[in-house]
């Protein structure tokens, strides 16, 4: 990937691909994200798991960094759709630290995703809330299509309730 | 797995996972299903790919045969979800043939694939229309959470129209 960048009048942002060197950042700021959603207890997943998950082939964590210091990030995840008999990008999250934002990071972030995605014609993918007008309309801008649906989850626990039933 | 079974006073219903050399009669069934969504275009999945992906660990095809007559089918994809740095089971489709519908394979397809992804402690995930309430009913009978979410797909020709703005 190139090193693409965004000028301002006083600084300028970088993006690169994060490796598992990466991992005690990237695991800083997905708790930042998620103590902002008020999801803090999904998240534990020690510095050496995310060491190891950033080392596969089939994630891909983009990391923003303005004058070397990182201030957001995009990751992925490739999954295989069966329907297409090829893969897909999940995308996961896309997060911008508050002091960056509205400075076009976000957008910088999801066009270098598609700088590595569209050469290997991966559809991506990704959900978010239905009151996130703000995020809906900052993707459709970007030319996704978008569409309620509903989403459903079966945990373990509510599996092993329904094979007792 | 063990091999199920669901009686009815004429018949019996079996449910085994597929492997290679079920590969069309999953085509087969795919395309069933894609008829009767209004979407066989988007199947294009050949024979020999299906094959390939039935013998994948990541993939998971369970069929349920009655009197050894394929009637459905359940399929669904292993992948990491990096929040919780473990796998989750996401569900493609459930599909039943109409002959066979409203006799509970549908249900016995689903406590079948949690009878193998619970003892994996496996969260599966899936996405249906909004308008799809009988589903909904169904799925949550099961026990599996339901919400609303908007759903984002950015296709590779949206993406390089995004790289080229």
């Amino acid at each position: 990937m190139q090193s693409p960048e965004l000028r301002t009048a006083e600084s300028r942002v970088d993006v690169r691909r994060a490796g598992p060197g990466d991992a005690a950042v990237v695991r800083t700021m997905v708790n930042e994200l998620a103590a902002e959603d008020g999801a803090v207890q999904e998240v534990g997943v020690p510095t050496e798991r995310w060491a190891a998950m950033l080392g596969r082939d089939d994630v891909v964590v983009l990391i923003a960094a303005r004058d070397g210091q990182p201030v957001g990030y995009v990751s992925a995840v490739r999954k295989l759709h069966l329907w297409d008999g090829a893969d897909i990008l999940a995308l996961d999250d896309l997060y911008v630290r508050e002091a960056s934002r509205n400075a076009g990071v976000g957008r910088l972030l999801m066009t270098e995703l598609a700088r590595w995605a569209a050469p290997q014609d991966l559809l991506i993918r990704w959900e978010m809330h239905e009151d996130n007008t703000a995020a809906q309309a900052f993707y459709g801008r970007l030319g996704a299509t978008l569409r309620t649906k509903v989403v459903a989850a079966w945990t373990a626990a509510a599996q092993r309730a329904a094979l007792e039933a």
